[in-house]
């Protein structure tokens, strides 16, 4: 079985959250799995010496038209939230507690949490509302809420981001596909490219 | 006849070079034309709190590394200049002076340009290489190198970089199909499905 198509993200980013839709589509048709990866963009911030892309003049309200775009160009639902960008730590969290107790449940809770912030507008900074949305994937509420808070699983998050770092990822959605990167959900087509041909 | 896609540009940019080589086969193909358009980064840098791509920690390197894998998946020849970036401002007030007086010498003026640099590795922060480059393509060396010292020109180029802004472009390339935005060279598929489709 060929290695998975590293996939890492913030769960805050709009265009991870396109990339949340259609990199498993990508990834099948070449016989590979994917790897869910959440981090914590705001450390990355501090290394990369960047900014939230709606922070910066000009560039901002280009996003902002471009993430409903590319939305409606793929035919996926999106509204930006009122409340954007949010802290993602315990949706992050709660990840890798799923990582590390039912990992085949990891996918379907990252692909709810997004669609819960970027397609409902539910506010994912709050963990009683991630709780809330794992629960709607059939996790236990209770369980959840206690996973994200014990110590293993924070230091196991803050490995994640800082490993991101050293891999170089400075941004949302980042691909490894056998090792090599592909930033941006525009990106997504060359990742395609590159598994069908091996590279070039 | 349609109005033609609008192209903005630095001379000092990879992906407006790759956009170069690129952009008029999909504008043909829509029965459009290229309005060529540089402008001077260095202004848009301090409007949009950003700065070259090269010298952000992390994203520098990842854009390294794309520019030359961009280039090899559409077989253009490319080579990072080893004095990158440069100011442009020469390369680009010669081009305002074609377009006064010769403007069907644009196209092929700007491309040798950026060939000039990004292929061959010429020094086009040098008005002089700039003029030779100019006089390679056919244009009046003698009279290129006047054109760019003409006060008129150097007004029109200021105009074009400030009107760059108000329109909110950021980077390069940026591209205006009858009006709608789009930045990078990656997004020329993205381009030519909004001129086949009237947009999304």
């Amino acid at each position: 079985m060929p290695a998975p198509l590293e996939f890492y993200f913030d769960f805050s980013s709009p265009y991870g959250y396109l990339a949340s839709r259609l990199i498993e589509g990508i990834a099948n048709k070449h016989g590979r799995g994917v790897e869910w990866k959440p981090y914590l963009m705001g450390a990355v911030f501090k290394v990369a010496g960047t900014q939230p892309l709606v922070a910066y003049p000009l560039k901002g309200d280009y996003a902002k038209r471009d993430f409903a775009r590319s939305a409606r160009l793929n035919k996926i639902p999106f509204s930006l939230p009122q409340k954007f960008p949010v802290g993602t730590i315990g949706a992050a969290r709660g990840h890798y507690w799923l990582a590390a107790t039912a990992p085949e449940r990891c996918a379907t809770y990252a692909k709810a949490i997004y669609a819960a912030y970027f397609a409902d507008g539910r506010d994912i900074s709050d963990a009683q509302v991630v709780a809330d949305i794992a629960a709607e994937t059939g996790i236990d509420r209770a369980a959840f809420l206690a996973g994200i808070e014990q110590p293993e699983i924070k230091v196991r998050l803050k490995e994640m981001t800082d490993g991101a770092i050293a891999r170089g990822v400075f941004g949302a959605p980042f691909f490894f596909v056998d090792g090599e990167p592909f930033w941006g959900a525009d990106r997504i087509d060359m990742v395609d490219r590159w598994l069908a041909t091996g590279g070039w």
